[in-house]
């Protein structure tokens, strides 16, 4: 009873030395462009993660007994700043990584995943990216800021070159992007076509898995900065990531731009929140 | 002119003589344990029913003319006094019943269903119970209360024992209500499989229908306590709600779990108006 | 920089001199029975659609490249005095059509229709009309007044005649607009079938396309006054755009029924901005 | 318990015959040229008055008690056909005066006011009206129309002509509302000043009132179509409300412009109650 | 780094062996009759706290330096079975103040302080209690539950007995309440005249300090269950909490019937923060 | 009837060459660090504007009449790089002051005055600054940063040094901030006093003066980022703002963190725009 009061997302409670893999928050979305606000994402889930049970009766599997997740709470990130920002999720990710752990990341909005992505990217130079998203994220500058949400694909090319990043359910980008695209990366438009074949692919390669949750349409995931009609369903999603749980070889991964403000309702959190315990057990070992 | 302000369920104004559903509502959440907020269901869907038609296009009837409702208005339940509350349920209900008249009852949290089910078992103690939501609620006892929404049929199944519950939709609990349920009720994860075989092989038997609106997906249906992604649509629900209107001997039934004020739009009070429109429709004769 | 502020939907920013389409606001909503608001739509569209990108993925074009949409603002509408504010209309309409362009109205109750077709049918005698909705639209008074949404298409229907309306999606009315309904206009409920032979069919007509938005399913369009479960996905509107986008001889449509005050996810007001995207893309030539 | 549900304001649930006030709604906003929603304030006040006592510590009087209101409920109007409307709400009151009762009016926008006031004036030639609000309301016309809520004070001017109108609280209105207003009415700029003075002035005469509950500071009130900042405190409007209640001829008054949507905390609407029964048992005799 | 992630409310980070005080909240809502919720009020308040200082600017004084705050996280509390839930409330006051520290609880529903204060009262028998709020809450009973928000202070009369309750700010209550307060209780109606001389006359007796909200007028303080207009100023609160400061021999406190739902804008959770801060302050030595 | 649909401030249309003062905004929030949504703030004041009057019948002026505002849309700023937006906004005011103009910014987040002041010391070396606002904003560095909305007086003082800042209104900050500020600026702390004196002592400097709108309570202001109870009504900010108008100097203003998705009742947005007229009458000449 007289222990300070802590706060970790549902089922994720085991100790650092004994975790898989280490959660944290990365409350940053500076460079947001049309509406902020998914800072507020790993705080909000949290709290409403006591509103999911920890078994999920798709995969049969418990986060109490089949995983090991630690969660080491948020970043305190520089607003405004962006490369300090980034700079501070490198650093904390690449302790996860020395440490043979892996980072699971919660955004913030997409941007953070170049911090992730660096680190993962020093200790695993073959690095493979597999990237789930409404938006292209290619741009090589936005409104005159190579630091990005919408350039954040991009920059992790600039880390990974040519044929290591792979797209799924992109709806949503400027013509530039998707021809600039497709002399770099494998970008499957709109659902998850393809995305066995691309696992089997990278079987016994490194990957990062990056998670950008208005990859699902709008109905099911209302509370985005920018939503796009016409996106995967949640049972089409929870396919995608058991299928990316085959990969014998994820180095780690994000989940991001939930933003709770514009969903009032509460569905959106609590789908995020059911994403991750999706995720968490379809890649515990 | 002169009379008091009447307010009933849209088309559900026969007198009390002539109905053969006598719909009410049980304004009860107090065991609701993450949000709570049902109690207002019945007094905004009596509201918001006027934004919609008495004639159903999908069965080509109307209110007015195909069926007989009388709505007695909202019971004054006893907050924080669950068992007081569940035995002015189990009191209104049997006079309805007593009176040859079917209950028609709109929650409230789930647990409400616990008194209705009280009164029809000693009516007709071969009751059988068709139950379609997102969640078990097979808990014997949750956070050391046995009467809760999340034990509620597990209550139930204290009154009519084994293999009398069939239970649609469901995707969430943890494992030990999943390991349970498997002994002792009929469980249909996810979808509506087997209805209408489970219609069929209860033809002639009394059976009492209990519908938790959240087994909806969230998309359509966001207005609700503890909202559950991958649910079924609308579409799905109307046909499974046609198939228990097959049903010879349906003797009461209710619809809970709207939360509305979790959903601003509206738009989950007009799916549960529609959806009770749908069901007095398929059930009247 | 020292002009005065101008404010268009996104893309659409060509001169008056060079447009093919017309773009105007129609922000009425006085007869709304139920929930108004769409008097917003206009204004709180133009504003977001500056989340949305010019490119389509889905056509392959670019509003900056592939249209031409001159965006002349709001009419000023007389709130309260529905036959002033359509004669308003009315009097727009007929200018651009004097002009050799095209009207592209955003509403608005579905009501502002009557006066965009009064215009265009003193131009084309033999106009035909394609209308999706959730709503039927085709009482011939509703409590008494004859200028109303609910009645739009039976006004409609006063001056182009039998066999000349085609409606698709319609799922809510009263069961005497469906029996009137049979006699008089082509109806295909609940979804799009049929809708391409109807275009084939009128490939060498003028057709006026009115696109009520509530035809899309709540659960990704809840900003509307009179939300409809069982609605159409995104994806099926798109394709039936498509469809319409085929006809030779459209000249004239309207997007109407986007309540923004009831969907603070900003979901709505987007997904309208991206059928409007859509829309131009298919009818442009 | 068998009688059909029925819904009063609460405390006002006296039969017609022995009532001394008739309560009904007058749900009407199609003038409104900002932000409409007034509609629905009655039915919410009924529901959210069960929120309130029915005792005031203020004046030490209890609903149930001291007063005699009958509720007649909503009167059901014609949206968009402005003047149908208000003969509808003309009608009504002119009723309630013949039978020898005061009507209480809850709006709708402010123009419904003028129906009540014709159906006043034919009975009082020699009516007074003390107005309540923040905002003139004194235009010959606005957009066009002579029916408006912006022109109310000045239709009711020309029914009952100079120095027969007293306004307070006044905050808002063009330049030429004011410079025509010093000439035929009397008009109190911010706050109540004078208001006892007029009372006693008008001790004996025949006087209708008319809230418009603007007038309150939009810090206590923000659930109304057009806020004004710089209002008149809760308790400012109480004071005021007790003087107005020592009229010894008040023969009718209303009280609008709450638009509950606007406000969703429910505290414009708890106001809005709070008001109604002091004003019920300040004018209770 | 590698702690689990504790969450404690601002500044209230010392270890239990060398606090003061122990603060701690009470989640639990369920007798609530209106708009349940307060049970988010303690995590609400945890997380929101981060936007405001630690220093007072009206005190002089910071929470860092200037007070021993320990922060047990929540209770979690039985929902749906009240006398459990106030057991569990009254046990962990009791081992806080055998320890020879202070209770500071956050509510939850006003019935939370009955639990406390059957804790202080067996160790301070000749315990008084100072209470802020809008209500009365001096029913007996409330719809038949003698545990109830309504009934609290009336449940806590049956420990301390005559004399020993005095009341502020008082606006709200049925008659019979009022009458009885008069034999019972002190009260002081509306505001706070009179409380510096109750201080005073308590100034060495053991006192209990219980403060509810909703004492604070809704338009500063909206996100309440039952809001009640004419209320005090946030101002007039700072001063009334700096007056129960001067108290030699406070024993405990509550905070309660912040319910954040209620009010989008968080102003109230940030005001309930600001008041707890003041609070804590003002009582620390 | 065919230019491009302008939208611009109500009564804020006069030609560049005409003007007095040159309205902008700056939509900018990067750097806020609890709840960012500033950006938002000219765009929906521009749209809510015609809500208001333009006449004032507290000064008795008309925007149409007594001012000349050339509105000039908002600054297309990068998010994310908040030297290049500060440069963007410092180029722009520089221009407008080499025409011999005023401007007149709309936040924005508060660091945004750093844009325009760094401008305006250029031209007036002897530049004092009159703020409003709870937030002190002196910290040297915020989270690492220098550039920050916490910072920004503290910057500001960088550019004009000792005793030429004067704060009013300030209720909240840390402790450092208001030792500091003893040293190096004139704070005011809560209220106005001492404002008249004030501007009788700067009568004939140069004088730029920025209005942080959170130092208004926020009871009347809700929709703010970080919102401070205890803050000055209307009337008291409305007094300020006209002794403000007596400078005989003043060079330049700014209007800065209105959040519009805070508040979606819309009154802080309305209490923006009629701040804003006020202040443009008060400073029109």
């Amino acid at each position: 009873m007289w222990n300070r009061n802590v706060e970790t997302f549902l089922g994720c409670d085991k100790e650092y030395s004994e975790a898989d893999l280490v959660l944290f928050g990365a409350p940053f979305d500076s460079t947001t462009s049309f509406r902020p606000g998914t800072r507020f994402a790993s705080k909000t889930m949290r709290g409403d993660s006591f509103g999911l049970e920890t078994y999920s009766p798709y995969q049969n599997k418990d986060l109490e007994e089949d995983s090991a997740v630690f969660d080491s709470g948020d970043l305190e990130l520089c607003f405004g700043d962006t490369s300090r920002a980034l700079s501070q999720i490198e650093e904390h990710t690449e302790k996860i990584l020395a440490d043979g752990k892996r980072p699971l990341m919660i955004g913030g909005e997409h941007l953070v995943t170049l911090g992730a992505v660096r680190a993962a990217v020093k200790k695993y130079p073959d690095l493979h990216v597999i990237h789930f998203d409404a938006h292209a994220d290619l741009r090589d500058d936005y409104l005159g800021a190579t630091l990005s949400h919408a350039t954040v694909l991009h920059r992790v090319w600039d880390l990974v070159g040519d044929g290591r990043i792979f797209q799924f359910g992109i709806r949503s980008g400027d013509k530039s992007e998707f021809d600039w695209g497709r002399e770099h990366v494998s970008t499957c438009k709109f659902d998850f076509s393809g995305l066995a074949e691309t696992v089997d692919q990278l079987a016994d390669k490194p990957v990062y898995f990056t998670l950008d949750l208005d990859v699902l349409d709008p109905s099911v995931f209302p509370g985005t900065g920018t939503p796009e009609a016409g996106g995967v369903s949640f049972l089409q999603l929870l396919d995608a990531i058991q299928t990316v749980g085959r990969l014998q070889n994820l180095v780690g991964c994000d989940v991001n731009e939930l933003s709770p403000v514009y969903d009032q309702s509460g569905v959106s959190t609590a789908v995020a929140c059911k994403v991750l315990r999706e995720l968490v057990l379809a890649i515990s070992r």
